[in-house]
């Protein structure tokens, strides 16, 4: 199928991928006098002496807002809020298809750090929680972080905690399907954006020792130049042999390779010089940093991508449902290392015999949901 | 009907009066590489090459942000946003069934003018229209003003010109039934809000003369103490014979009286000192300034109020689905007078012989926004 032209006329037909749906009758004068005035003043009142029943006299408690910039839609970049609503009307409707969660898609016309902190300070009365999403690094890091302060309600940036999530479950399940074990080994991860600080993160708190990070100018080491603070901080935790240069270097004898990059910056030869059987996640979007065949080819014993046409998605679209889905049911303000790991967990073991080509449970399982919804409680 | 107990019990049902749908297909592995990864990059490539693609690609053609701080529920004051948010759910529920349109109810945690400027122009991307709601006076004029200049959108407050179109098309429908003249009436407005202000405003292009206004400290004139700019303004033109006082003075002879403050602020004893055929429209929410069963039996010819439990509604919920559905239709990015009094002829004359006690048609009704959208093009 191509995706492109299909998906196209797809959005041309429906303009627009969700739609408001009432949840209560409004034929009659009646029903118009409880739904709205004078009737609705009741509700109202009930709020203004106690905030909290926001909780169960609105929508707030199944309301999520997904925030974005749109400085960095799926692997094409800084290409504005208006081009960015495919994307967040795609995730609205997978959260309500999933996990029941009813999701705004909220795209807007700012890139300062502050206006949008401000921006998701100003709509909390409205919402459970915060889905932030395809905001560029490194301004991301900086409005997650102070967010998670200064929100009383849960603030998630998928792009950053999602992917982390469904990589730590991918590799979880490589390890089952390997024999190799998380502690010996050597990962190298391409891209120190977002998605990338946030695995390499993730990965080191489960006792990964060996792990390179490379950004478009090569390895990140510390001490070395253009590096921004964040990159600055997770220097002092990788690379330890302060290797230098490019990918082509940096792979040499890798276990696994994560690619949260750009289309086509792998090839078969680098393959080819990795540890015994490699593990790779091509996962940049929408045309991973190598293709599955090819991959394959060159002697690649695991190959997940994000995309949902080839076997073994590692998809955000399998956490972010259930993530939500958990801390709106246990009430929960913030989400820590030890749910996102928890989450990781649940989502590898939904799969009872992991293999090479049934990695991951299917986006379409709805038992997921479940099973991470669950495992934050 | 106990409406208030019957609303809680609504509200305590429902949890929320709306929920997201998704208008597409997600059951399959394919489903889902269309609506998401990697289809979705297509979309959105071809909105980042021209952004008006938005208004064909997303729903942003038929959705309109409903924003309010607060300050202005109903009748009932400032009590917070996470206390309007029943009223903000009602006219989400009621732009979907009456208009088709989805509207995004966004109540925010500030009140300072320029954040809320800054704030609706954030969301302009996702958006097709402004509803600004419940916003209290004299924030809510420079906010109106400010955006209309400053949003490429178009922004309707609907407490002021929402309010001032059903007025107007309900005085329409009186003259036809009382015979009295608009350029000979003598109107009184008791509330100087947001509604009582655009009222006036709309009242006087349709050529009443002879007009005052109150607000809580007794009649507006020139010279007055204590008028902000929008009264010092509107006392230029109203009042010419610089009555002062309170209302029960004011209302004397007067043929019309218009209530925008609040519960129970008219006696029996002021209507009897109006005009023959004297016509009222107490139209506070919940309770009205006089129960149309007393000012009745006082004598007035026709009563309205706000209330769907009462004869002659005079609610907004009449105006703004229309409107907005006329809006996005004919692509206008401004609300112009002239558009306000076609809606409120368009609104008049859905009625074909109106009497006392059928004055305007029911919000239940849905020709009527038909009537004003075609009016508005």
């Amino acid at each position: 199928m191509d995706y492109n032209k299909q998906s196209i006329k797809l959005h041309k037909r429906y303009q627009g991928k969700f739609e408001i749906k009432s949840r209560v009758s409004l034929k009659t004068k009646d029903d118009l006098s409880l739904a709205y005035t004078p009737g609705v003043a009741a509700p109202c009142m009930e709020i203004a002496k106690n905030k909290e029943k926001s909780w169960e006299l609105t929508n707030r408690k199944n309301m999520v807002a997904v925030v974005s910039d749109g400085t960095a839609i799926l692997g094409l970049g800084d290409i504005g809020p208006e081009a960015g609503m495919p994307v967040m009307e795609g995730k609205a409707v997978i959260f309500k298809e999933f996990a029941g969660i009813d999701a705004i898609p909220l795209c807007i016309n700012t890139t300062k750090v502050e206006e949008i902190i401000k921006f998701c300070k100003q709509i909390e009365p409205t919402f459970a929680g915060i889905n932030l999403e395809d905001i560029s690094a490194p301004r991301c890091f900086e409005i997650t972080k102070r967010l998670e302060k200064e929100l009383s309600i849960p603030v998630f940036h998928d792009d950053q905690d999602g992917t982390a999530i469904v990589v730590l479950a991918a590799l979880i399940n490589s390890l089952r399907v390997t024999g190799k074990v998380i502690k010996d080994l050597k990962v190298v991860v391409n891209g120190a954006g977002a998605a990338g600080i946030a695995i390499t993160r993730l990965l080191i708190s489960q006792g990964v020792k060996d792990i390179i990070l490379l950004d478009s100018k090569g390895t990140i080491y510390k001490g070395r130049a253009k590096l921004n603070d964040v990159k600055k901080e997770i220097a002092l935790k990788t690379n330890k042999s302060k290797i230098k240069g490019n990918l082509k270097g940096a792979i040499k004898k890798s276990d696994v390779f994560i690619g949260v990059s750009k289309a086509n910056l792998v090839n078969c030869q680098m393959i080819k010089t990795m540890a015994p059987k490699p593990i790779l996640f091509p996962m940049a979007n929408p045309v991973p940093e190598i293709m599955p065949n090819l991959a394959k080819k060159a002697g690649a014993s695991i190959i997940g991508t994000g995309r949902s046409d080839f076997p073994n998605q590692i998809n955000n679209a399998l956490v972010f449902p259930g993530i939500f889905r958990g801390l709106i049911d246990s009430e929960k303000k913030k989400v820590t290392v030890k749910m996102k790991v928890s989450a990781a967990i649940a989502i590898a073991y939904s799969i009872k015999k992991p293999t090479k080509n049934n990695l991951l449970p299917k986006v379409t399982d709805k038992k997921v949901v479940k099973a991470i919804a669950n495992a934050i409680k």
